[in-house]
């Protein structure tokens, strides 16, 4: 079904076809679906827009980012399948390594993933390996790689859990995030949580890296992870919805 | 994976292996995930429990479908996958057809429904007919079955779409839903709103119409559907929301 451009929902409409797409070449879960619909309500009541709380999150982790000896970019179903291009993009702007951590461990997904990176243009792409393991995480999930996630200071890791993005912090290392929902856990406890759609967000994360790069001096600012959740719980409480939206 | 009845989040994460059971058996459209991860959202600002605004609903409902003179049960592939069984006991209360009509056209999904309906013992399943059409939709949508929709006074489909509630409206149906965002169209245009989580209320419905059978009076009271969902969106926007919930 082709989506016309001058449809009201046309961005809303389009990713959801990628993410179905990304579950039947076996990239994105089943679960990524139904979280990926989590993610669609709070952005429907967030009016589906770009707010300021997400643009000074946005500045603070190009910061945050430029300044890190070893960041890594942790790749998972949803993003794998949306946000590809713009990882790849980062990676090369950074010069740090994307790695595939997916919630529902599958060795066959990750293979799948780390393929369609490197088809995407992607130079290192990083596995877990049984070696390399972060502290406070069961299963296979607190595997890692050790030249990636194990040794990095400032780990960005769009739409996370929150058991995860907990134990990544109590090992030290800085997070930032994307979460639509300032109330989940991951939104809470990140040093950096970005309250939008990753599909509006990398793009303008790029252009903000690019623009500190080119200006060689790192903006330096106050920045308070609590105020910029607090503002976004109080759009989401006294926000002017829309009429209309998801059904 | 096996989740154990003490899990805080026992109900939502054993709804969501049925719908990615539906998904694998057929009945359960990839877009129906997506529809569930939104209801998810909702039903967690809402504190995921049955509040006096859906109870309301819920008698008027009973109320509604004891005096309709052709009620009829819309079934689709999210409905099919969750409460099958509690929509066979209610139409045989009701004494009222079941009848299969999905968002996303497919032939063979609509007789895998049926045939899913009639395993769990239900007697009528229709499925729609080329002759019978609802005006105001497009696509297959449109078709409706003879004896079943088509005919009907009132229509209960939980989890619908804007377009599909709103055309039955104009075709002089009365329309009783179930959807967890009160600010949907769905919600805003049918004659009585369920504010809750399907999983909860229908068994909450059927002990009401049971219990108005055995009254044998029909509970007169007023109802305001407007004001029910004013309720509901005042609860999202003032509500304490739990800590943690979806990630």
């Amino acid at each position: 079904m082709k989506i016309p451009k001058t449809h009201p929902r046309y961005i809303s409409l389009t990713t959801r076809h990628v993410l179905e797409h990304g579950v039947k070449t076996g990239i994105t879960s089943l679960n990524g679906l139904i979280a990926h619909g989590r993610g669609e309500a709070f952005d429907y009541l967030l009016g589906e827009k770009t707010h300021t709380f997400a643009k000074e999150a946005i500045a603070e982790a190009a910061n945050v980012l430029l300044a890190a000896k070893h960041p890594v970019i942790s790749v998972n179903g949803n993003t794998a399948a949306l946000v590809a291009k713009e990882f790849i993009i980062l990676s090369k702007l950074l010069r740090c390594p994307l790695e595939v951590n997916i919630f529902h461990t599958s060795k066959k997904r990750e293979q799948k993933i780390k393929k369609h990176l490197l088809n995407k243009g992607a130079k290192d792409v990083f596995l877990a390996e049984k070696k390399y393991v972060i502290d406070g995480l069961l299963s296979n999930r607190r595997y890692v790689n050790g030249k990636g996630i194990y040794l990095a200071d400032v780990v960005f890791v769009p739409l996370e859990d929150g058991d995860r993005a907990e134990a990544l912090i109590k090992n030290g290392k800085k997070v930032i995030t994307i979460d639509l929902n300032p109330l989940s856990r991951t939104a809470k406890t990140a040093t950096i949580t970005i309250i939008d759609n990753i599909v509006r967000a990398l793009p303008l994360l790029v252009g903000e890296i690019i623009k500190q790069k080119k200006s060689k001096k790192l903006a330096l600012q106050k920045y308070d992870n609590k105020q910029i959740l607090k503002q976004a719980v109080a759009f989401l409480r006294k926000g002017k919805y829309g009429s209309g939206g998801p059904s």
